[in-house]
């Protein structure tokens, strides 16, 4: 444990980034922009793929797996696709090694070179389009609905753990439909499952809604995303969903005989999270005291910790303990019992607090005496003195409690962060100050929001899904609009 | 559904391939040597998993992500493994894409040159040894038991759909340990739950022993394994074990301060399986027919088919049938009831059939007066008629019945096909007629080894732990040797 780290209001970024590395959720690797994800934050990363999982299979969807290898001809297929996306990517070029002449060292055998090169996946919509031109003729095997867990690789110069790294994990949904109105309704379904999944387990709170033109996913009609506020007043996009009309049907030449015997294009989408949303998990809701984690994705939900003097004390404390274990664990809630006698309770309890444990229940002598334990809650440091009494209802309770609480804090920190502006000077000066999310009126062109940006360093985050209309003119050309739309700064 | 394939006898490479594809477990896609998994093919290794990875964390481990990407020099530092190890990998050399002069195409930007190549990891030692260098300083920090499920890549010249592909998916255990001993048994440890898993999960029974120096892992002091016969003779190495020693620790200077203050080097496991595993299970238990899955890894365990006339008759019978289904889902029993009208019952008997859908359910007007249905097992293709009266249970005994028919189907077969050879002509005939585990006695020397195998294809597969001791002559040499090894042709 250690908290020799900036507050976040000393140094928002400083604070991310030692939080991250000293509450062991992951590390720098050896490899420039790449991440080692260690077996603390792992555990978040499998709870929620867990959920996130069982979300997909809910709605029909089956997982598969593609080469993680994509031949480079693929790329320029689809004209939007290659023209929008990025083309920082790891190629291979090469398949073997070969023994230095010394002997003592390993070189590319340069006979050993490919006559196509690979590149590793940035996304896998053109070696997925690929396949499922033989997966598809019929309307009989529409819709097709499959997700990919999969890590993949963007080079980015800039890198950030877990925010944006150069190999990430994350998964890609891909489906194929009949008709254009099923595909756009399975786009909105999925983004209302990432609503659902943020807002519901992570606790933070999301604005649903679609990206201008500039924002665009390369080779999508339309993207839909869901934007979360973090504490230093930027946006984080937390997810993505994709229409993709028939763009990659027509690139790879992917037909179904309609229902009345017609041979047409298929309809595309795609989503993906990816693990970014552990970056926005430990942004939206720690302190600067360490990891607040809300209690559905915490590894320990509740931890126990003996206050005692000599084995015997101990040992009549394990037996409360163990017993509050397995009643606790019955209720599916998962415990640890840390009765190491190398580290002192006080030691423990910074140690969980800064690991973001959710609930702690401290066991001492005048405790035994009483049949009370106490009780202390991360989100808020509230302790309370409970009787054993129903103790496992209790702390079942305080869990679902303290998930609405941190949900209800990141509401209200969002709501007190949401401004209107009226004119250019106005959103600066928010920009400039709090930060937020800044509802003002846009002309509708790329080339405002462009010079916006350029200005501002803010980008429209989203139209909200549901935006309600009103007259206006746009902060910057001062033209007509008919809405305002979101502007922030974003990571 | 397709059964224009080869029986096993006619071809039995060609009918494991035709069952790969044609049973929708995977294909080969656009990238020469990389596997698409398809759903179906996925939903079984997603049950695997399921069951290794909870196996794993039972037995103290905990799991993580390290990088795709190991810098070049990396694998230079362990003299033996680079030494020993193939040097037939995708090797990444540049870092960004460009548009051709025609603005038509992409091109390899040679401007974006990596400094150090990168290797696309082939198995992760180097890297995760060189993190683990900051993550151990004392005793306290050991042991560190680590698993990863990642994708590999070794660029395979012959490749088999599962059994050997360029791209694969597997675990990787990695631990740490204070002592050569405690190292040890961890590495038994876990060879022990991969024979639990492959007996009890994947019906197949393995044979437990450690490597000769020639199959030993590069890096390994010993690799100890687990060998499985499939049903044409050969035998496949199903997980393997590996004793590192120091060697890491010392290629990499990772060090601990022992409990006696001393400064040492650690000791080192590594353990994996892959979807290797998956071609295993196909060519253990299947037929002429079609798949057999053991129930504990089958998607769907038992299939309702309803036999009817008209809609009015569908739906007494669909009353039936969701009631049993959800019987069976009460029992965790995964349950798909197929009232689809665009497929004919025996369409749809041969298509489960040919999938290894453990049990079926059939359900015709007739049962429907009698309170009775019809139930066909998969694997013995036995049908009986079946009161509905306590159903769910009945079926749930089948299961469990079909699980260990169908173990014990493949123990029988392994008995008849295991045999002691005694001379070179001896075995070389029975690799030539029936295939299969062969007992003979070996000198120990590599050289015999290689002599062998180059006489007859056949390797020694295991020394097998527990080997009975008995006195006799190397079949090759005829020099005194100790005991018998198992040769056999192999996978």
């Amino acid at each position: 444990m250690a908290k020799d780290f900036p507050t976040r209001d000393e140094n928002y970024a400083q604070w991310y980034q030692d939080l991250v590395i000293k509450a062991d959720l992951a590390e720098n690797s050896a490899v420039r922009g790449c991440m080692v994800i260690k077996p603390y934050g792992f555990a978040i990363w499998e709870k929620m793929q867990a959920v996130l999982d069982k979300m997909f299979k809910d709605t029909g969807h089956s997982n598969a797996y593609f080469p993680l290898f994509i031949p480079k001809s693929f790329f320029s297929k689809e004209a939007t696709h290659v023209e929008g996306f990025a083309k920082e990517c790891a190629i291979v070029t090469h398949y073997r090694l070969k023994t230095t002449e010394d002997g003592k060292g390993v070189m590319v055998d340069p006979d050993a070179k490919l006559e196509e090169e690979l590149i590793i996946r940035p996304t896998s919509e053109t070696i997925i389009w690929n396949t499922y031109k033989g997966w598809i003729q019929s309307y009989r095997d529409l819709p097709l609905l499959i997700n990919q867990w999969a890590n993949v690789v963007r080079w980015e110069m800039r890198t950030r753990l877990f925010l944006r790294t150069t190999e990430f994990l994350w998964q890609e949904g891909h489906t194929a439909h009949e008709t254009s109105a099923e595909a756009v309704q399975e786009t909105e379904r999925m983004l209302g499952v990432y609503a659902d999944f943020c807002e519901n387990f992570m606790s933070m709170p999301v604005i649903k809604g679609v990206k201008s033109a500039n924002e665009r996913f390369a080779g999508a009609l339309e993207t839909y995303c869901i934007e979360a506020l973090m504490q230093d007043g930027k946006a984080l996009q937390a997810g993505t969903s994709h229409f993709l009309g028939q763009n990659f049907a027509k690139a790879f030449d992917v037909k179904f005989t309609s229902r009345e015997g017609k041979l047409e294009h298929v309809w595309a989408t795609s989503w993906g999270v990816s693990t970014r949303l552990m970056g926005a998990l430990v942004m939206a809701h720690s302190d600067d005291d360490g990891l607040v984690l809300p209690p559905k994705l915490a590894p320990i939900q509740v931890v126990i910790v003996p206050i005692h003097k000599g084995d015997e004390q101990l040992k009549q404390i394990s037996e409360v303990a163990l017993r509050i274990k397995s009643e606790l664990e019955a209720k599916n809630i998962s415990v640890k019992y840390d009765d190491r006698d190398t580290y002192k309770p006080g030691w423990k309890f910074a140690e969980y607090e800064f690991k973001g444990v959710p609930v702690r229940i401290a066991i001492g002598p005048r405790d035994l005496e009483n049949k009370t334990v106490e009780v202390a809650r991360r989100d808020t440091k509230e302790k309370s003195v409970m009787q054993l009494t129903d103790l496992a209802l209790k702390i079942e309770h305080l869990l679902t409690n303290i998930q609405e609480t941190i949900y209800n804090k990141a509401i209200s920190f969002r709501d007190s962060r949401t401004y209107n502006a009226d004119t250019m000077d106005e959103l600066e000066k928010i920009l400039d100050t709090t930060g937020g999310f800044v509802h003002a009126h846009w002309d509708g062109t790329p080339e405002t929001e462009e010079k916006i940006k350029e200005k501002t360093k803010a980008t429209i985050r989203c139209i909200p899904l549901g935006n309600r209309k009103e007259e206006g003119k746009c902060i910057y050309s001062g033209k007509p609009s008919s809405q305002r739309v979101i502007f922030a700064r974003a990571y």
